[in-house]
């Protein structure tokens, strides 16, 4: 990184450390990038955390094989087990209302057509309000799996290869409080709000640091990440505002009432 | 390719087509690349024909969404449609017994782990005895497919983005009678057996442009493509006798009966 910003001319003088750069707090304003506000007919939300989050890399294993010549009983095609995961990842989620999983990449080990795949690989993304829900939520998932593996019963098999995550991180009570009191005196106490974040964000890093807070406004059905998210103007700049008004409100507060800043 | 063969200096004089070349028959030895010979005890197979094959590129379309934000009720998950499509490929396999079907190959049009897939593209391999056996067998996947979109019910859809196969095809019977005839007379009849050929080969495209057979010899559990296949030495030197003769046996037969050579 460092040699391609200095290869383009923007490698700048200040070290890239949160220490060097001094950040006091950090108040961020997003898109909500789910339905919510818009369904509650709300306009601004107070984000009062980011949920947990964990992602498995899964393998699984079969037996590769001609798909002419082997016959069909005989099979461990790892393609049909990884689809009876998938499709179990998604009824966990549903059966349990833990909170959301899914599996979105998956690749066959094979690119020929007539080649039972010996193996399969994929990625869980699960995600819950706490880091002990999704213990919970993976648990039953795993659950889910071994008795699949078990009924399936053809030789294949699956092992988690990896797995990492983001802990559910609880935003700083000052920088909510400042959130709260700009929303509140911008738009009144009935168009806003409190809500934990469904998606990851920067702040989830900044609150490591330093203090941290929230804003979201309306997404159009939810989209996000693609050509046709909108979020009005009006939306915008009323973010914005309660944005510039969190910071002056933190900022006088601090000065003031002698806020603690350590998190 | 002929550019690429000039380049590297291997393009000869001969064109390539078998009109030039004047095949007048086509005899292949082969292994079984299946586990019926060494199952039956049986060391050479006369075979017959090769079975019938298509192969269906299917695209199932989703909505794609965020992995956090999208409530589960509401996705349109095209990974979890197409995990249902395959299980339901492999489920109509095993009950129609028509013949055999799998999915090897699969891509998901996202390599981001908090995607929710808008698209995910599959090959369907369908392999029976006959052509009319592939078209059954096909229209159970189908049928199958169809009534999985109307149970998922989620704006999920599956199309058929483009099929292709190669016909069943049967060997000329004066090669399939001079195999049988140069087997008989090597082994011993009860060491021969008649089969039909689950994988594509050579024979099958020869077969279209002049009399055509084929010899098979066991493969150790069926194993083909793979490092471990293995036939025996006495096995491979049996067959290499067997197509001798079968060649020797044809091309007397020819020339002292006046077999009838066009296809």
């Amino acid at each position: 990184m460092k040699d391609a910003l200095q290869e383009i001319g923007y490698r700048g003088e200040t070290p890239c450390d949160y220490h060097e750069n001094g950040l006091e707090c950090h108040f961020e304003l997003h898109i909500e990038q789910g339905p919510i506000l818009e369904k509650e007919s709300k306009s601004v939300s107070v984000v009062t955390s980011v949920q947990s989050m964990k992602w498995f890399s899964i393998r699984v294993g079969g037996i590769e094989g001609h798909s002419g010549t082997t016959p069909m009983p005989a099979r461990a095609d790892a393609l049909v087990t990884a689809s009876r995961l998938i499709t179990a990842v998604r009824d966990c989620a549903l059966n349990t209302e833990l909170g959301v999983a899914i599996v979105g990449v998956i690749s066959s080990d094979t690119s020929s057509q007539a080649t039972i795949p010996a193996g399969v690989k994929f990625i869980i993304d699960v995600r819950c309000s706490t880091d002990d829900m999704v213990e919970q939520h993976a648990a039953h998932i795993f659950t889910a799996f071994d008795s699949t593996i078990a009924s399936e019963n053809n030789g294949t098999s699956y092992h988690i290869e990896r797995s990492w995550g983001l802990p559910e991180f609880i935003f700083h009570p000052h920088c909510i409080e400042a959130v709260r009191a700009s929303a509140f005196s911008q738009i009144g106490e009935d168009q806003v709000m409190e809500m934990k974040s469904r998606a990851g964000h920067d702040s989830a890093w900044t609150s490591r640091v330093c203090p941290t807070g929230m804003i979201f406004v309306p997404s159009k059905d939810g989209i996000s990440h693609k050509p046709h998210e909108y979020t009005s103007p009006e939306h915008c700049a009323l973010g914005a505002q309660v944005l510039l008004d969190a910071v002056l409100h933190y900022d006088t507060k601090v000065k003031t009432a002698g806020f603690e800043v350590s998190v």
